[in-house]
């Protein structure tokens, strides 16, 4: 069995952002001479997602809608209670909420040395407490 | 490592629909001969999911009408916009959410060369923008 | 190719618990004597999840009463009509929808023999419907 780690860091300028790391993802899995296997990615924080969909920026807008719709930055009824989490000083109860909603990581299946995708299918790291470093982790076994 | 690897076609005479897959997929993992090792069933398409859950008539009715709940085929807000995706021409924005929200793939172990699955788990394919031709993979791992 | 299988049975007090199995997930793989592959945590249960995050109080409070939102026990409209699958006789179509929501499994990557987390990341075990013996599937791979 063969295997490959990396780990990728993201820093973005916005609260939320989505990024597409197909290509990072691409490269780990070629450089690892796997052929048949699986890659793991996943978010390494609470407050961050993993997603396989369409690189379409009007459904990347619509993601971003609904998961704040779902999850909401602030809890849906005006006269409710912050969120418990906030009672740490923290302010990001929603990321945390968004990240279950969206889930942390995908498994990508590799067929022949290469990402075994769908046409449309591209994976995205999304940010939904940033404007800080954080990190994906990239493992791929097989053979 | 020994490894499998499979396509299955789908096509929906209905919009939405949810298939019963376990079948399919236990045929992959007995063909494989793999003892022991991990079975991935991954949706090709970004408006289509695969979920484990109860074969039971009614709760399929309340997984696809809770879909439509919370990733709505309109938006909730009747006067509100449309999704921004709908901008591409398309019409699918609730797909990309409902494969998201039901994720578009599952991991199922194999052990003593079979899916350990609970006495209720079954693997469904669910279709979330359907009447055409969509592909999902099943890729087992193991020795 | 090394593999290690181990179950872990649940019987909560409560409806619905929050159960930090990490731990548990740690000694079966410093046990399996894997250095470089994946864990694999599921639940075998259709009303019960696996979910990776935080283990602050407040924030599995604020988990707990998202889903019960997203997910009611009771539906959205008192009006409306129960969960089609209560005329099975069951009461809990809410906990397989939470099951949905929430995702009834993780990967977690072992790297140097140790499972691979970031700082806060902790695995849950959630329970939706319990007061009764459920079980989760622990599966690791690699060499």
């Amino acid at each position: 069995m063969k295997s490959a780690t990396e780990y990728f860091w993201f820093s973005t300028d916005r609260p939320r952002d989505y990024i597409n790391i197909t290509g990072e993802v691409d490269g780990v899995v070629r450089q690892s001479g796997i052929q048949e296997g699986m890659v793991l990615v996943s978010a390494m924080h609470i407050t961050a997602g993993v997603y396989v969909n369409d690189a379409e920026p009007g459904i990347i807008r619509d993601i971003d809608e609904w998961a704040d719709r779902v999850a909401p930055q602030s809890r849906l009824d005006p006269q409710g209670p912050e969120y418990h989490h906030h009672g740490t000083g923290e302010t990001n109860g929603d990321a945390h909420l968004k990240s279950l909603l969206i889930h942390h990581q995908v498994m990508v299946p590799i067929t022949k040395g290469a990402l075994d995708l769908g046409p449309w299918q591209q994976i995205y790291y999304a940010e939904f407490d940033g404007q800080r470093r954080k990190r994906v982790v990239v493992k791929a076994i097989g053979e």
